[in-house]
Order: C-alpha cells, then structure tokens, then sequence
C-alpha cells in the first residue's frame, strides 16, 4: 500500500482566514494535512522572521488526518518552526495561502504568502504559494476550489526543481470566463505610493500607505499581469538568487 | 558651482545603532544628508511593510546639511515614507546600514537593511546596503569607515543599472589584513535551524530560533561567503525578479 502523502499548509492572512481553510478541503483529497499558521493576519511581512522574540505552538486540533497549529510569528517563522519542530516528517509538499489578495508581480516581494513557500522551498520542499484577487475577508474561493487540484497532482507527480516554488495567482472574476493556467514571469515595474496625510484627534500628523502598481511592460503577454487581466491563472516559477548577473560584468571593469 | 548632492540613510538596527552614525560621518563628506530610521530594531524584517497601522515621523535633528528622523515602522516603511513624503528631493543615492551582523549568501533574504535598499532601488534610486560581520552593538567599523568612500564615489558617478542595488559586506579582521573589494554572486544555501526548546516560569514551553548557514559552493570563488572568509570584502549586485526562468520551459511542457 503506498504511503499516505503528508502536505504542510501554511498562509498569511492567520489561522481564522477563509482563504485556509479552503486551501485545507483542497489538500484533504491527497494526504494527511497539517497546518501551522500565524495566530495573526501578516499581509506584507514577506519573508521576515522573529529573531528577538520566542515563539509558542497552539494546538487547535491534532489528529494523525488534520492537525492545526497557531504560531504568534510570521509566515517565515511557521515554516521554519514546522520544517524543524513540529512536522512528523519531511513534506512531499508545501502549499501557502489562499490569500485573499494579489501576490502578482513585484508583489511577491512584500508578499508573506510567498515569503512562506519560497522559505519552505529553500528546504528542499516542492512548494506552491496560491493567492485570488480579491481583498475581501468572504473572497469566493470557487476557481482555486475547482482548479488547483491539477497543480498540486503534478507538482505531487512530477516535483520542482530544488528550490524552485511556484507563485499562482487567479483572476477575480466568474468561472465560466476562467481560460485555464498560464506559465508566466513577474511582470517588471514598481508600486508608485500616495501618503494619506491625516491629523490624529490629539492634533498630530500620521501616514496611512496607500499606492498602485505601474507596469514596465503592460503589453507583454509571458508577464503575470497580462495573464490576469486577460482572465488567465498565472503561474510563475520563483528562486531566490537576488545576484544580477549582467550588473557583474560591469562592476569588474571599475576601479574600486 | 556644482548642485550638493542629496544621500539618502536608513538601517535596520534602528535609529540608535552605532553603524547608522558610522554610515552618516562618511556620507557627510558627499553631500546634505536625510536619514529616516526605523525607531527600534528590525533585524530579520526582511522585505516587509505595514499596512494594517499609520505611520508617523519623529525628528531629531533638522537641517539643511543634516536631517535625522525616527518612524515606528520596517526599513521598507521608511524608504517608501521618505522617498513618497519627506525627502526634499530625489536622492542622488541610498545608503542602507551599516549593519551590525553579516547579509551574505540567502540573508539577503532576510535583511531589513537590504530590504530598504532594494526597495530604494525599485524606484530607480542607485542604492548601497553596508553590513559588517559583527553582531555586536559596539562593532568596530574601521574598514567600512576608510574603504566605503570609493564604492559611494563610483555609484555616485557611473551609477548603477536601473533597479539595481548593491550587497556590500566587510568582514570581521584587523584592517591590515584587508584585501579590498571582490565582485561576487550570491552563495547558494540554506539555513540549518535548530530551534532551542525552553520552559517558561509558569511551565509553558516555548521556542528560539538558533541556526547556522550551510554553503552549497563552499570553494566557489565568485561567491561572497568565499570572499568573506578569504579577507575580502564582497559585493553583490542585486535585482529582484524572483523568476526562475529555466523553469518555465520546463513548466510549458507539462499538462497544468
């Protein structure tokens, strides 16, 4: 008899967000699931990781089918406590999220989502980070529901380069105008931000960050965005080498 | 007469680490200098940005030549506060640190001071991240404080690539045996965790993370652990397209 799977599930919008326990049917179809997530939402704290305070494990429920756990930590921390503490045994996969929001382009940046699939893939764990764009705390989850299955069966089948995590976001909009997946890179550009500028009612200033992502290359249909917008899945491969291989050739001609 | 150059400072030690005074004394010789420092220490903050709480702006000096202020947030808060909302101007550069402890090979990853500096650069702003490989809040910064100068006066001058920063580190030796800059790339690797499992006062266990970087390249030459460990300083410059991009051939062929 062949050995039930065993899929690590972690995410960033905390352990009471829809967006898990959807992802948690989604994963029960192929093993026995265990979850550690943070006991808070952690949208934008990207790969971060708690280095001046301990963590604690809270058991919400604990059977050899569906354990979960809540850590007061970041997306990185409930890995990296999960890889080395509290997991059973190595994963045969890593799945993050569905977070309720976009984790497209330069957004995987900030994005703990994907700050906790990429930590979990540095282990060697064939991870997925999932993520719909919609923002709400009742997002329907309907297309990641009826559509990532054939992701997670081939990741599972077929595995991913060491170190390689996939970034999958879906498109917010009806299912029958949903055209499928579509593998993709990260669309270059950068988040251009507005200050909200607001008087506090003891009279001082504060600053609420607000912005939007302006498109390097808004006509290129290999980038994530485009795939989006034109009602596709986007799935794009991500490794963390931040090393700019082209800037090396020209800063060994300086003088420095 | 030539304009006086702006230089942007931030750290992720905080306002009152002993490096980011380091980093403005030798600033100070290039131009007016604007620092917006996080108010406490953000070591391990990687990348991450607040959304679900304002910001606001303590400062503690204000001049023309000098201006020194304090944000209650991550290094990417201050760079996106500073750039958006209280630089003058766009700054001629960035310099991020000096940092009390090592961000070589995958700490990058992890780095707030790199976080601020990558996203300086994101808004096309040449950007330097400074980190010595001393933990110790009384670091001694001699080598930065002498060497630093000539990696500042060719950014200044030649530049850098568009969204390009650089990834400097110094290592912890007597000056004398310096042996100046190497260009490098990222070691690949990981972080081996081992979490120190502890029992508190009222019998509730709890955990710290403990760990020690496992080079995959150790005698690789063009990797900045190599230049570390052999006297040199390292620079790495880095971009952030998280794509990896010969997976995607690999993805394309699949049935997904």
């Amino acid at each position: 008899m062949e050995k039930r799977k065993l899929i690590f599930i972690s995410n960033d919008d905390g352990i009471d967000a829809k967006g898990l326990y959807s992802l948690i049917e989604i994963a029960k179809k192929f093993g026995d699931v265990f979850v550690v997530a943070p006991e808070d939402g952690q949208s934008g704290m990207s790969h971060s990781i708690s280095l001046a305070k301990p963590l604690r494990v809270r058991y919400l429920k604990n059977s050899p089918e569906l354990t979960i756990c809540a850590v007061p930590g970041t997306p990185a921390d409930c890995v990296k406590l999960a890889v080395n503490q509290l997991l059973p045994a190595k994963p045969d996969i890593m799945l993050s999220g569905i977070n309720h929001g976009s984790n497209a382009a330069v957004s995987v940046v900030y994005s703990g989502t994907m700050g906790a699939a990429i930590e979990a893939s540095l282990y060697g764990i064939p991870s997925i980070g999932f993520s719909l764009l919609d923002h709400s705390p009742e997002a329907d989850f309907t297309i990641p529901e009826k559509f990532a299955a054939k992701v997670i069966e081939s990741v599972l089948g077929e595995g991913l380069p060491y170190q390689v995590a996939l970034n999958i976001n879906y498109p917010k909009i009806n299912i029958s105008d949903f055209k499928g997946y579509r593998i993709c890179k990260q669309t270059p550009g950068l988040w251009s931000e507005k200050f909200d500028k607001r008087i506090d009612p003891y009279g001082r200033e504060y600053y609420w960050l607000t912005g939007s992502f302006l498109n390097a290359e808004p006509d290129n249909d290999e980038t994530d965005e485009w795939a989006l917008k034109n009602n596709y899945a986007s799935i794009v491969p991500v490794k963390i080498d931040f090393t700019d291989y082209n800037t090396i050739t020209n800063l060994k001609k300086r003088n420095i």
